[in-house]
């Protein structure tokens, strides 16, 4: 199976063999492996270096991996049961002037990027969900107000897609698919493809 | 100058040197790397891939260069004239379902992200503003009803900090700084410490 990046232009192989499995395989991720990937996030950028971004941790089946696991939307139960570590993403709404933030579900993502790519690096894979309900998320770990559940990630050691759900083996095998460039660098007007590319 | 990410656990060098100057040296950047950096935005992740990202690039004082620094705050006009690319990043509000998108910023996020990665690969610098004016980039650039200019980026080789005005140098020299681990790496609860890191 390969699911590496169809690239227009070269990229480095970090980039373009990462992509969001839904088979993981029955192996336990290294400690140090996490805290690796979790450094990557800590230095990621930030608007006034405000670093909005928090994460609650669960791993190896812990009362944390359990309440996270009970936020998910049924069909990602299904498939994310096998991954051995699950993080749930919180952003802080008000900056430190006391402001509602327009960009720290940027700066989250920014974050989170660092963290695949540090992820990539160890041979881990990571896969995000937006289905999830923040509401539970808030609830079961307390996230005081001014906070919010923004992302789950699964992440762990690739598995074979045999050991998913029929319905989920399809897309697993599938190649990766993404809208070419000319229809998102532009120049002189939105809309008007760059000469760059 | 060692501005190399001062870090509790080891992660990658493209992520430890990754830094956003101010000074950028007067060197054009290759149209090689600017399409690999543009490549590696391309193939980030994003809900549902919706890849709501979009992309407008200035380089070599060409008219989209000078447009986008005419959106820029006075105090971010006074070192991105150094840089030789200036880029907007816009995102698009509303998702395939016509409904209100609550991850659109956080995944363009991630994608200017994979951006920095493959810079910081090809020797190349990216600093991230959010001192523009939008409403100006909007109107400058025909950003359609539904998108929203999010940040400008500043992308060049690094130059020297005397080239920058003195109330710029320090910050430029100053080592680096992020919260610990222990105040955004959760378990069981909202603010109480990981036993992973």
């Amino acid at each position: 199976m390969n699911k590496k990046a169809n690239t227009t232009y070269p990229i480095n192989d970090i980039l373009s063999k990462r992509w969001s499995p839904r088979a993981f395989a029955d192996k336990v991720v290294e400690k140090e492996k996490l805290q690796s990937i979790l450094e990557a996030a800590r230095w990621s950028p930030s608007a006034s270096n405000e670093q909005p971004w928090f994460f609650i941790l669960g791993w190896n089946n812990d009362a944390t991996y359990q309440k996270i696991f009970e936020t998910l939307v049924e069909f990602n139960q299904m498939w994310a049961k096998n991954a051995p570590v699950l993080i749930i993403s919180v952003g802080k709404q008000i900056n430190s002037k006391d402001e509602p933030s327009s960009i720290f579900k940027y700066d989250v993502g920014q974050s989170v990027a660092h963290l695949t790519f540090q992820a990539s690096i160890e041979g881990l894979y990571v896969h995000q969900m937006v289905g999830f309900d923040p509401d539970k998320a808030a609830e079961l770990f307390q996230i005081p107000e001014g906070y919010e559940a923004i992302s789950v990630m699964s992440i762990g050691y690739i598995g074979e897609p045999s050991m998913l759900h029929p319905r989920m083996q399809k897309a697993e095998k599938a190649e990766r698919e993404r809208k070419e460039l000319s229809a998102f660098i532009f120049e002189e007007k939105f809309g008007k493809k760059s000469e760059i590319i």
